[in-house]
């Protein structure tokens, strides 16, 4: 067989997937994985496909054409930049066999900045680095996923034409474009899983104030069917609804009311908060999904919990198409805000890093292969064609005109399930942000005549010129 | 003069006030500043005071008595562990003028972990240290603070003398406690902050209902100080009831509307939810309050948005007494909420690190000295002292008790401001904590649902035994 033209370590389930969707694209494709067990049986398994499995990290680097452009697919659990894991071991192994220009790829959900203290370290070799992010799980690294890769522009270019053939395609686009220097690929990947925690926490609050107003299961996932038509149509709605008409084959029952109620949290989305806290930048339904994860974690404290603190009896009335479509309107324009405050974080991050991030571009390769593609990223593509320097997305023109229209209910819902003591964190943390954001003043002015009164900090005055700083000689307090 | 037994670099007002509280305590205190004249003016200022000023740090470490008791109260700026600061380059130019067994204590704001390192350099060097928290502002500082400081037990020993003797006092008992060893003490101050942070914003939060109803700044000067007589009486409660009397002499308008509402956020705050995220806590208020902080800063945005997304009208009714009382429920049910979650993040750490911490103890010395001083904080020591294991401070029969007590108005406060465009995020906030700890099921069955969709994450069953885990075959999804 003749050189391979792309080669891939670390053959889990999504390593497999992308090789052979790498395969059916016409390229020879090289394999490697650390148990040389399941080299053997992946290739056994796929007979008559161009694969090159090999034994040893030294066979797999000659069997790849030059510059070799080698995709690792291994498990990264470094949660700091100087954290050594599998990533940097494979990398240190592959160094010495590799030639000037050769390319290695890291396709895992690796911390952006151990992205960039790797692509400084493979540079000072001689050697190129491409930190990609992957979405779309087993079934899009298979047929298709979106692929999120940083790293120099020219490095991309020889990764071009492989990437775009096996990414997703939208309205024939791939879904792939190069994202930006570093690790800006990575990064935005993070982002885009903090975004999809949003996403599926805001559905999840959807279905539990259904299932208070007495909703079957069957009745829920008929709504989420009729929702995946228009406006919210989704990934993640489409495959609510078809979880939801799911049953059980042992009890005949829903499988989705059978699931334990504990999530858990870590990696890209604890990554996503810390990184908003650092750069000052609010992401409340991002903050909100991952309490919720942590709070349905804690389910022992719960049941403890639940028979000693008393919440209202639950009466949300018989109208259950009205609520249905109150609810639509909650879920559409908390859905607005969570990628407002998500695309915000992206648009300081990169302008610290000076990436030159493209937002409505970034948007369009979400369209398609991962988690949250859906039919509203192609507005917020759309809202950044028109205006490059939008502040917010709110304040696009259609997104501005959907708040518009759907706060009414969006409050409304927020105030029954408040009133009726079923959470909706999301939601809510999600309007206190569009009310926030639309408050010509806030009540911070008390907060700073507090923090002069305890500390002498010194505030603006309204009626004063800005940068210019007063403090008041406030009473003396005893006690 | 004889030899001093205590000294303080670093003559700031903080400075100079925590130096005026030892003398005043009959100790004698050194002091040495950078800029020597700032020393000079301090000494000259206070004429028969037992002071002496060095004029190099030389001169300061040889008027010492042993072992030396120096504390630093400079400037720190570290935001993380390893980053070099003031408080260091104190310490370096402290050491080789040290003999073994002198005390250096750092009374500044510092990051916990630098703490850490600080400690085990000076020990590495046969010197002791003590990372203290000081809270109390200005005046605390001078006529007695809440001192958190943490270290070795057999240092605290040393230094219990004079930090017991210039400590605030309630019922007798000095404000200051030690706190455990390494960086606890500061840690404990950050976390302490970061309730500060809750206070101030749910405070922020009333007072914003108040004036959408159109209470006068008198009007709502009332309520704080009558608030200040019952459940909520707190140090924060006071200023905020002087504050809003505060009439501007230039134009007898009250000084709290005159303020620009842009508050800022960082070191403590910002630190405290990063150790949140890290630690899996959910600390919803106090994040609330941070991001309110954030969003009132980006006022220019806010003001452009103001006449771009719509609200309702605002109503909020006539009866005024009956909305003071259910903001006052709201307020004292949020802030139990705040105090639980920041408890829980302190016991969270404590545990991990081993500090062996007290948590009624803790919330003993806050009852004096510092900004977060209040009646309240005497329940909180007790319901410790009557569960040392308790697991979150709302299951106390006393909390718990208020909270089925207060949580109608509570939620009513919450869907009115809702229904009115009033942003209440950390009433809001405090409420969800609420609703999703005393939920005996939340919808992270979907949740799980959806990964196992997409992921084949697996999950557990009700009907099952736990860590037994299973997949769903799930449908095909097309697109």
């Amino acid at each position: 067989m003749s050189l391979a033209d792309f080669g891939l370590i670390g053959l889990a389930v999504m390593g497999q997937n992308l090789v052979l969707n790498v395969e059916s694209r016409g390229f020879t494709v090289a394999v490697f994985n650390r148990t040389t067990s399941v080299t053997d049986e992946f290739v056994a398994k796929h007979p008559g496909k161009k694969l090159i499995g090999a034994k040893t990290l030294e066979e797999f680097v000659q069997s790849l054409k030059r510059p070799r452009k080698i995709q690792i697919m291994v498990k990264s659990n470094a949660v700091g930049a100087a954290d050594r894991d599998a990533v940097d071991a494979v990398i240190e192994q592959l160094i010495p066999l590799l030639e000037p220009d050769d390319i290695i790829i890291d396709g895992g959900n690796s911390f952006y900045l151990a992205t960039e203290r790797r692509d400084a370290y493979l540079a000072s070799k001689g050697l190129r680095f491409i930190g990609a992010g992957v979405s779309g799980g087993e079934e899009g690294a298979r047929k298709g996923p979106s692929i999120m890769p940083g790293g120099p522009a020219s490095t991309w270019e020889v990764m071009k034409p492989i990437f775009e053939s096996i990414a997703a395609k939208v309205d024939g686009e791939p879904c792939v474009i190069h994202i930006g220097p570093g690790g800006a690929g990575h990064y935005v990947k993070m982002i885009h899983n903090g975004i999809e925690y949003g996403d599926m926490q805001l559905i999840c609050e959807a279905y539990n104030i259904f299932k208070h107003a007495g909703f079957t299961t069957d009745e829920m996932a008929a709504v989420f069917n009729q929702w995946n038509e228009g406006d919210l149509q989704s990934y993640l709605i489409q495959i609510t609804g078809k979880a939801l008409e799911q049953k059980d084959p042992e009890t005949g029952k829903s499988v989705v009311e059978l699931i334990v109620d504990k999530a858990g949290q870590k990696g890209t989305g604890q990554w996503t908060l810390l990184n908003a806290a650092e750069n000052a930048v609010v992401i409340s339904t991002i903050n909100a999904a991952v309490e919720a994860r942590i709070l349905s974690s804690q389910r022992q404290q719960r049941l403890a919990a639940s028979t000693e603190l008393q919440g209202p009896a639950v009466s949300l009335g018989s109208d259950k198409a009205a609520l249905v479509q109150k609810v639509h309107d909650a879920l559409y324009a908390s859905k607005i805000i969570s990628y407002a405050q998500g695309l915000d974080l992206i648009k300081t991050t990169g302008e610290k890093k000076q990436w030159g991030l493209d937002l409505g571009r970034i948007a369009a390769i979400w369209r398609g292969g991962c988690i949250i593609r859906a039919r509203f990223l192609n507005r917020i593509t759309d809202a950044y064609r028109g205006n490059p320097t939008l502040v917010n997305l709110m304040l696009d023109p259609f997104f501005k005109d959907v708040l518009n229209k759907t706060q009414q209910h969006w409050r409304e819902v927020v105030s029954l399930a408040t009133l009726n003591g079923i959470p909706v964190p999301a939601f809510s943390a999600s309007l206190g942000y569009y009310d926030s954001y639309r408050a010509a003043r806030l009540p911070a002015n008390l907060l700073q005549a507090q923090r002069d009164f305890f500390g002498a900090h010194t505030y603006e005055r309204l009626d004063k010129p800005a940068g210019e700083f007063f403090h008041t000689d406030w009473p003396e307090v005893i006690g």
